[in-house]
């Protein structure tokens, strides 16, 4: 880990292989990166047939930029079961394993997410404390939030831990929390379970339980429980949530904006009218797209491990990668990996956790 | 069961205490029913204190009109829980004890959700076979569904079963394809598992589960499982989960119907051209705005019982009750309940699914 302003530039990992516009995007963003910011240093790992003759045609400060080649990755669409007995010098295994020898400081990947998520187990390891992992994302809302007036809000897990426990639930609270804390410089984010109901007896079992574990736990700001029209308002800071209804409402609103972006074509070929309304509605339109454009927010945090990793869009261009690199320096450069662990060690042992557990398929 | 040009009215039991608006609502939509509905029995049942002098300032047909008194009911928001130990003659559950008693053939209330899911599980009964209850209720959607070209699909459970086995989502998929059929004259409505992919083996184990049984059932057309983008889109009629999940979804639905509200009020204070942005767009979102309102579609029905019970929302004014009356007689003159009988009858049983069930909270 180093500090901003100290002698030691961060490290970024960079797997350029396996996203949906192959390895130009991030070697141009490793080259743009290289020359812009001094106190980075990017080393590229992939195909060096590949990512050679790429870095030839573009301006970049070779001081700071390293290629690590290897021939294997992980396909977009390839299983992630198995996949590292059969491509053991797959780039994304290759990348953690640099980060977690200390070599770097942190991971960048726009390539397959199960992938990105069983590299990180296997190669950075979990923070201690942590059992189950949580990828995050960001979600467009009304209320704007902390210092910089994001229109956006934290949720996790979006599918990273399908069926979570309570504790596993009280652990996704304390990692959003610091996460958000430490990209977008908000000392004590306000973090919520989502339920079915405010009270604190909604929900199923495991809601219920880690509503209470999080009533009790100083280390986060916890505003309660928050319901399904909390998320487009934007309520709180951080939504915490299990695997598969974070992934159902993080596409949810996928759906809406291109509901939304169909109406505006309809109407283009249908009714001069609409597509006038439209226009002049464009200011609201463009801040919801903004904040689901993962262009300029760099991509999704994969929380838990012992190291900072970013999962970048598979159709990231340069730009979200370049903003990317830039979220895993700030991670990397913050205090939230001994934040987390600090807190996870103070969630209690309860009874009927390990109970619990064992519903997990 | 009456049949639709025979001799006998359909009687609807019309809880009429414990909404938002007081009885008059209820009071109302009976006494026009009453007239413009020969095919009808309104039976009023609550305080004949209060529907008595509301009635004579109203012009109604006493031949098919007549009130049950009683001065319990369950108030909006009372704990359901040992509710009718303390007020054995509430409203709600005397209304299903005459549906039961033959004397009737459907309930509609707007009064208390859980009060209404309790006194049908008193009152009526489940249909032999079903486990659990569904509540089920109309998303708007971008396609449009069945021979009506609805702009709506219908949801179900949206909360009166947080936790669902893999034998109680295949009875959520029967239950909800019978009603669309029976509602909207589908004859095949076509049926989904919500879940965070397409693929057979994606979701938790109980979807994956409730895949491979639907995928076996023919009394159901099974489109397999859909994604959070989905719902916006409408690619199926029915759309299957918990009630956990359900609640959520349908709470962000309502939610976005605010933030886009929310956003034309303040572009009226704030800014012309947005407020006559949004006018210009008004013909699209009338549509969004008719599909989730209450009033047009008449209420959620509480599926699973021996008789149909149709839960209005409990600001629903005469208007949206009338319409709740009528969709009951649909329901009631339909072979819905013999239809989900004979296709729960059918529903294999699994090694596991008593394991699955004992996972239930």
């Amino acid at each position: 880990m180093s500090e901003a302003g100290s002698g030691r530039p961060t490290t970024i990992v960079l797997d350029c292989m396996g996203s949906d516009h192959g390895p130009l995007e991030a070697v141009t963003a490793a080259a743009q990166l290289s020359i812009a910011r001094p106190d980075f240093h990017l080393l590229l790992v992939g195909d060096d047939a590949q990512l050679s003759p790429m870095l030839d045609e573009l301006e970049y400060d070779p001081g700071r930029l390293s290629i690590r080649h290897t021939d294997q990755w992980v396909a977009m669409d390839e299983s992630p079961r198995g996949v590292f007995d059969r491509k053991p010098e797959a780039s994304i295994l290759v990348a953690c394993k640099i980060v977690s020898d200390g070599r770097a400081d942190a991971v960048v990947t726009a390539g397959n997410t199960g992938g990105a998520i069983l590299a990180a187990a296997l190669g950075l390891g979990r923070i201690p404390g942590v059992r189950r992992a949580a990828l995050a994302a960001v979600t467009p809302t009304e209320q704007t939030h902390g210092p910089n007036q994001d229109p956006f809000s934290l949720l996790l897990d979006v599918g990273a831990t399908l069926s979570a426990s309570a504790r596993d639930l009280v652990t996704f609270a304390i990692m959003g929390s610091a996460y958000a804390s430490a990209i977008s410089s908000n000392p004590a984010p306000s973090v919520a379970l989502l339920s079915n109901g405010t009270e604190a007896h909604k929900g199923p079992a495991e809601v219920v339980q880690a509503h209470r574990i999080l009533a009790g736990l100083s280390e986060v700001n916890f505003a309660g429980n928050v319901e399904g029209l909390d998320i487009p308002r934007g309520s709180v800071d951080v939504v915490v949530t299990n695997g598969f209804m974070g992934n159902v409402v993080l596409k949810m609103l996928e759906g809406i904006g291109e509901v939304i972006s169909d109406l505006a074509q309809d109407a283009y070929a249908r009714k001069f009218l609409w597509r006038f309304g439209l226009t002049m509605l464009s200011s609201g339109l463009r801040q919801i797209q903004r904040a689901l454009d993962w262009e300029e927010y760099g991509g999704a945090p994969i929380l838990g491990f012992a190291q900072p990793i970013i999962k970048a869009h598979g159709r990231s261009r340069a730009k979200a990668i370049a903003n990317a690199c830039k979220v895993a320096a700030k991670a990397s450069r913050s205090d939230m990996i001994r934040v987390i662990e600090r807190a996870v060690a103070r969630i209690p042992d309860e009874d009927g956790e390990e109970e619990a557990r064992t519903r997990d398929p």
